[in-house]
């Protein structure tokens, strides 16, 4: 029967042990989205043809949140993550797109690291336009894909 | 003209200057939520109906993740919280609601601190019952109120 | 002879060089106590069988220290942990009992991970108790149990 | 009547608002001590009058871990301490004293800044010399003074 | 006569005492160099034409580090920056030059946060270059301007 | 071709994938320097023989440093480094000559951990000097020797 594993017998929370698991190559792809005004794209869209650009500094966020995901997530085990990628794009006329894939050959998955990528990534592009436009609205962020380790490939239904 | 105030005239990003501002009693409020199936969330109120408690823990995570909004998203100021309280209800059948607000007196807004907050917690949420739901979705997230400071009061319309 | 191996011959304190060791499975369990007024305990046992929780507060903030222990412990290697818990419980009349356990495979003991893990809890318990009762004591903390690398199996003498 | 001030009337953790309180000169002293065999602590003495010191390492630690009480201890304030003194002193034959004094000109206390630097101050004389002596205890660790904010001036009874 | 005021009168290191200080406005500049060979300056500039740029990483880099200047410099006070900005631009035929500015309203300078800004840029130029040029050398990294505080204007001398 | 591997093709930042590299025993060796008055450096060796040490400060700040290499450096992978060695010497009339060495079996070079020891002790002499000299120059900091990984080992020439 299905059971919160963060959880022993007693109800306390724990960081589950995982030190008998195997060390495979783990992958996971999050994705998410801000949304905004169309004025508020276009300026983004703007600054970038020109010098300043939200959407890099949004991925370096993203990147350098994801090596800091144990920290952040009081169960989550501190991993050393061999490769995080975020990829950010304009979706006219009004969101931003942000898709994280994190990788590791490790005994647990990635896929907190790369949902607290795409996360940052989107708050770092709140913080950057809230000056223009407080209505902005984040997600639905959410796994896409998951492979690696005992419980197999997954990939989200569309 | 509006403009995106982290990049300087050259388009290069900065942290913007907020020594001339005044320090006043400056509120954000932010609120958020995480989809999940039907009975993950009958798994998460069961759990606290006993001992071990999802929300609570994902309370603390929120709590401590607004305290290093400044370390997390690049351009933010360090800011010292005088008060961050971040709420947490079952919203049955499928999702769980996520409020934080944060509290300073200062010299810039704390906006950034309030949806971190729930950011975080909704990020330990997934990380909790992700064993169950893989499906699980985070969002809307977004600000709802925020006082203090020159631009006046903002809330969020219905 | 006996040496304090954290210095190197010219008496310069290092980080010791542990890629030469085998990577093996350790464990490292810590004890450690909070006494305080007994009506203080009772105030905490009191509020657990409510909903707020002292010691839950107290055993996330032990979880997450020990994840930061190679940050706070100058020449602690950094470690990836692969499962720590913290369990609390109340020793009427005025003690509180805190224990500790951590496991890696890896190339070095995680005592002090599972020492940080106690420190933090009792300072969080002194911290949310600190309003009603500033006499509380901390101690004594020690290492309870050690297993795995070259130096075999460690029980503290009753 | 006494209540615990972190949890709010519906028993939820929060961090306290202190917003309101008047900022003021504080002050904090805690102390702590390493319990240790002699032969442990003349190791520790020795090395001193050498090169290697055991003691300065370890106040190091604790001034830094006092600037970072706010990340570990989770209902805490972030707060910019004004100063931290760490003393150390070999108490023969078998004990490590430690003291330290946290300042600031704020709205809340400091204790837990003082506490925090004695407690990892300990750790890491418990690390530097774990090679030698397995069996050391830390503790009891407490709170000796305080003053500053609306409570008064605390002293600890003899 | 002058004397390190990072130590006490017994020579044990400590966080000086800052709270008798009036918090007034400080700035601090700083500035720095990073030689490479002059193909390395030219796939610097070239990646700039087009969408990567090393320059704009390092720049947030900077910007990110010197807001935990007081996590890095053990008896740094920690500081609640008001402003950082740091500039690079290519020096040909081979070095890259960079500038940061710190400002605060507060009790102690922020030198050490601009300096801080300038190391951390270089070295993360330096890590997205090392693949094709490993004999890159940064320096010499100074202080070149101070207000604020007791001590008056301070500027360096060409 | 010589390319810079931090971008993708399109230019975007990111984290290398070392996930098929093969885990080999790193070293590398960074220098650097810390120029000064000669009264200074008087100061500082004088200061050394009593019982205060700016360069045992600046050793453990390097240390320290350079296990939080990933957090500083956006691109930089998270590492659990198995060694660390900070040396520093004073270099009459008017230097402090520093050396930093790490070591790891992973993935990935450790170049990047002993560059930024390097550049913290530098900043952490600066810090504990400037009272009495403001016109202190750091640098040039350089890698000195690198081994294992595919490059094979790297010495700088003279």
């Amino acid at each position: 029967m299905a059971e919160l594993t963060h959880f022993d017998e007693s109800g306390a929370s724990r960081m589950v042990d995982v030190s008998g698991k195997e060390a495979t190559a783990r992958m996971a792809r999050a994705s998410g989205w801000v949304r905004m005004a169309p004025a508020t794209l276009e300026l983004v869209s703007d600054r970038r043809l020109a010098k300043g650009d939200v959407l890099e500094v949004a991925r370096l966020a993203g990147i350098m949140a994801a090596k800091r995901t144990g920290e952040l997530i009081p169960l989550c085990h501190p991993l050393g993550l061999d490769a995080v990628e975020v990829r950010l794009a304009a979706a006219p006329p009004d969101r931003v797109a942000i898709e994280a894939t994190a990788r590791l050959v490790g005994r647990t998955g990635v896929e907190m690291e790369a949902l607290t990528a795409v996360s940052v990534a989107a708050l770092t592009i709140y913080d950057m336009c809230k000056a223009v436009d407080r209505g902005m609205e984040i997600g639905p962020i959410r796994l896409e894909e998951k492979s690696g380790g005992r419980s197999g490939h997954y990939r989200r239904q569309a």
